[in-house]
């Protein structure tokens, strides 16, 4: 498989080398591998640290700047990020109102984190953590005790991020990612495999003719193997599949999220039957984000999830924004 | 090779249904295959209508919206929308100020808007027109007579907008957009061939270990191919490329593109590596785009376009948009 890189041991640094050319408002530790927005720590706001593999950009380092991430800790690709690089990331954006660890549910992410949180708390500085849990696909799977972390990553970043950028104290933005997480269900598909730079092949195995329903954001397995289905019968599998787990009675933030080498079009398309399957099943969508924003580097396939939405989430989703990868209101 | 898709027949249709879905603030024509912004026609406001063949998404639907296009009219998957489709679209958004037609250099395109410039101004528009042909690669190609419009195309319709958007007369707007083309050029790989949903197998054939340089946007043979090269040796060779034809002796707006399959994380590692090779070549760099924003559906390989700029082309540059595409500043 071709690859657009040097080689393979300086895939991470070469891509933080590059959001620092590309991306001025953030400082990029590419030593250290910390994303930080520029002007952290911001007086008496709440930070907020995610992290996590890479291999999913934008998620997280994407989403680092003002209403959304404080600070990202890239891992090697498909790899927890170790707990120095939170720490760092954690002093860099404490203003002393403290820090919220958004943390996936993968078992090396979730130790690690945990790692980090005593250690920063040793440093003065206090933290709160959320694990974000949202893939109704499987129960546990190669990486997780308990359901994955997906699509959901992405409300839970900007919505806690808007409350901490209103200034909201630690427990109420911990309090708002944990709802927001509870809120959310998700649910993808992939219809090729993604190949990582290490292994330079596919990580796994997927027939011509073939889908895996159920798939994960590192190629892990899915829930079952069909024949190819049409973009419309995914969209009954997938919304099915998350409404058999939640019975939405507000309206719904939805994000149709490509899982990387899905083109744009298909990904449109593929909207248009997500939300005739919302209509039909009653459900209203309050917004809609369509496009690549929790990938798995090079895989085809896509992931619907939804965040139902009271009156109070719904605005602080829709308030300002500022990162590479989520941009509105400034 | 599998898609997102219903079928090959519905694809462009589908996905204009999915557009109006998710964005509520364009008015979509599904069945006459026109995207409007919704306040249009916007009183003293020049309207710029773009179009071409699908697969290429965000550009052009995607950038459609305050500050950039008026509207936007999609063909099929590699073909020419139809003059009917642009002079429906000149005249949802003439506010009587006139209209310019921002065209890339193909064939197809530029007759179809040819014989549109002629129908819309025999309904009273005023039409005005600039051709986008920045790609060095190659003088002439298999849909092209000069050479072949790309990348700069996001240049051209992000400050001609700007410039519209202030309420520039149609002259003043036309004379930008000619200099922004006049001032870019592009240069693109490919590491894999697209596949179109109406063939369903891979448009060309690129052995594994070997990449095309001075590929177009609908794979359409390039300068060369040769065995696979790294990022670095990819950048030093299109950054070269382009400088053969133009000294820039301002700072330059920079897009590395992505063509659609080939992950973030890999084309921010050949960001670096092209502002790497710009340094050495001593041309300063303004402002960095790094995405998928003029793709050819599921190519892996990137394009860079330099753009140079004065403070005023910078400034409209800089100017607020909001597109589903390019958004900031609102």
């Amino acid at each position: 498989m071709k690859m657009l890189i040097n080689v393979a041991e300086t895939v991470v640094a070469d891509a933080l080398r590059g959001m620092a050319a590309a991306h001025p408002e953030l400082t990029v530790d590419v030593e250290n591998r910390v994303i930080v927005r520029r002007d952290a720590p911001v007086a008496g706001k709440v930070g907020l640290v995610s992290g996590g593999g890479s291999g999913h950009e934008p998620l997280h380092g994407g989403f680092v700047g003002p209403g959304m991430l404080s600070a990202a800790c890239p891992g090697e690709v498909f790899t927890s990020p170790v707990p120095d690089q939170m720490v760092r990331a954690a002093a860099a954006v404490d203003s002393g109102a403290g820090v919220l660890f958004i943390v996936k549910n993968y078992t090396g992410d979730v130790l690690n984190f945990d790692m980090a949180a005593e250690l920063a708390e040793d440093e003065g500085i206090q933290i709160a953590k959320v694990l974000v849990n949202d893939d109704v696909a499987v129960t546990d799977s190669l990486y997780t005790a308990g359901r994955r972390g997906t699509g959901a990553t992405l409300f839970v970043e900007k919505i806690a991020g808007a409350a901490a950028e209103e200034g909201q104290p630690l427990e109420r933005v911990e309090a708002l990612a944990r709802q927001v997480n509870e809120n959310s269900r998700s649910f993808g598909v992939a219809l090729s495999a993604c190949t990582t730079p290490a292994k330079g092949s596919p990580t796994f195995d997927l027939p011509a003719g073939e889908l895996e329903l159920g798939i994960g954001i590192h190629g892990e397995p899915g829930r079952e193997r069909r024949a190819m289905m049409t973009s419309g019968e995914i969209a009954d599998f997938a919304v099915n599949a998350i409404l058999e787990d939640m019975s939405p009675r507000n309206p719904v933030l939805l994000l149709v999220n490509g899982m990387g080498a899905t083109p744009l079009l298909e990904l449109y398309g593929f909207n248009a039957e997500v939300q005739r399957v919302l209509t039909e099943r009653g459900v209203a969508v309050a917004r809609a984000l369509v496009g690549n924003y929790v990938t798995s580097l090079d895989m085809a396939g896509a992931s619907v999830t939804l965040c139902q939405v009271d009156g109070e989430l719904l605005r602080l989703y829709d308030a300002p924004v500022k990162t590479p990868g989520l941009r509105w209101g400034m």
